[in-house]
């Protein structure tokens, strides 16, 4: 299986509900250091998986839904706890429709598999792992 | 699959026996930054795969067994070497024992999956990454 | 000049007053990975800078007044844009109160300079080096 | 399963044909840090994966084959992209060929699968994850 | 002293005269992860040491400059061997230009220093570091 | 002023006397990953600070005298803490003597002032940081 991994990063800020979070109830932040890789088994007749310019771009464009934002204002996130897993998955759904709609290009639709995880300090991190479906 | 990592260091001595150790057969130490992924495939009622703070407390709990420890001294080490893969298993171990007794919560049982890896220097690794059977 | 690094991370909320910040003017967070440097020209007589889990201990409290707020809602920051570099001065003020008070034991009055950088991002930093003056 | 992954690095010039490459296009270079995971479901004798000091030597000789080169003018490359991804691939069929030939030891037989992964900068990599069949 | 640090990468290719420099002398390449440095002895009004927008937009602008090229071919190098402490030269000479330009604001005038590093693997980097005059 | 930085790494075993120590009083190991600077006003003819690959290979050579060892057992360490500030200036004085003695080169008569950081752990190091005077 090859794959190609892109960086980049969002700042938020949210606040948790359940005793579970302890301090973490309050408003507080993050930077999240994101990375996505996206994997497929063979390369297209250019030698790639995907464009990475193309894939950094859409990922800059699914991360300025949420930069600079407070979470706990988007009515997408309503009653969610938006922790470091449950946007793993918010990100890889974004990025599973911009495959759907062409935005990383027709070769993209080869992608079989799309990894993203997001660090939230350097000593934590959370990953959303799954397998694209375009059907 | 969802999971969460988490990261926390332990510092020992130890020797080695068998020729293809060469100079690492003498009492020497390591440095090992210890990351500890922790997978399942959906997320609980508060939206997170385990409770990170109780994640790091266990792994703190078991490392604390050897750190600042001469492993050639420990009797459940008798006769074995304590490569950089073989304590990703000791450490993997602990966990899936941590998690059966109780120690991350009841949710916990849920965790499917742990990936242990043990970085030994900015050029070197090891890992155990092994399903969770708590039955 | 010999020197003695640890490192923490504080999670916070905050917006920003003025233009110049864009879209970081609406209430967004940042995760700052915090290292901070004590230096001095000389080992004390245990052959140290600082006791390095003084040295931790210490940076932990001293960040715990900060960790999981919204620092808009801090009386201390009122009227002040709580920038990465505000905040490395902050920290250092705060260290250096501690150094005082005799937090870090009583060698650690020998440290002549500290500085704390504050990593918000792959990309991004800021720090603040200072001498310390506890006279 | 069992893994050990070792970390070098190769300096390399190349340019790409295809309009999605963009200035790619034309004659640059990059360093490329390579790591290699060698995976087997169960330790040897003494308690490893590979010997570690063969694996670095071994990823050594196999680099030395394109370091310090344009890939431009390697007759091997005529034709392709030599592209992070494919060169990925290319790295790995040279280290099934040195595991068949015995370079890492007889022990080596029993390692199942190898990941080769190539950064080559501080937000872009890729690599290629495949069964071992030196049959 | 207050810093700000951002970072950026570029890939070139180029090749070394002299002896001193062995498998280099051929034709090559690296990319440079560019760390740049800005320091001064206070902030501004908005509590900044520049904006960090525009030092990343500068920075990308200096580097493009580099950027997918042969530095083999650019007229500024020739007969000069663009080791990356020589670039690191050059890249801070470009950002001193820009801030007289007046390309990082009016406030950047009060720009002390600049530290540009230029790290070429995970075991080997560069600088250099200058005060910045703009008479 | 110019510098290059190399980084290298070594693994020893040691303890510690005194109460401020702890558990750190017991027989214990780290791996140390040492990052040297060398540190001069001007670049030579070449354009560069030092000859990498020789400074690379006297770190290496520096490192091997305590490499695998209990440095509690060389006679050099008698009655010392081998703390990791301490090792850091261990370092700089044997590389200070190997610039004296020609291993750099000629040209390395030059440097100025070298730094030696060792990072012991995710979140510590420890550093030196002095003037070469070879007269």
């Amino acid at each position: 299986m090859y794959s190609v991994i892109v960086r980049d990063h969002v700042m938020i800020a949210h606040s948790f509900t359940g005793e579970v979070f302890g301090p973490a109830q309050r408003l507080h932040g993050a930077t999240y250091v994101v990375d996505v890789e996206f994997k497929r088994p063979a390369l297209d007749a250019d030698g790639i998986v995907v464009d990475i310019g193309r894939a950094g771009d859409t990922l800059k464009r699914v991360l300025a839904d949420f930069n600079y934002r407070n979470l706990d204002d988007l009515p997408a996130f309503k009653g969610r706890n938006t922790t470091t897993e449950f946007l793993a998955r918010v990100i890889f759904d974004a990025l599973v429709s911009a495959i759907g709609a062409g935005d990383l290009g027709p070769g993209a639709g080869a992608v079989e598999q799309i990894r993203v995880t997001l660090h939230e300090s350097h000593v934590a991190s959370a990953s959303y792992d799954g397998r694209v479906s375009t059907s």
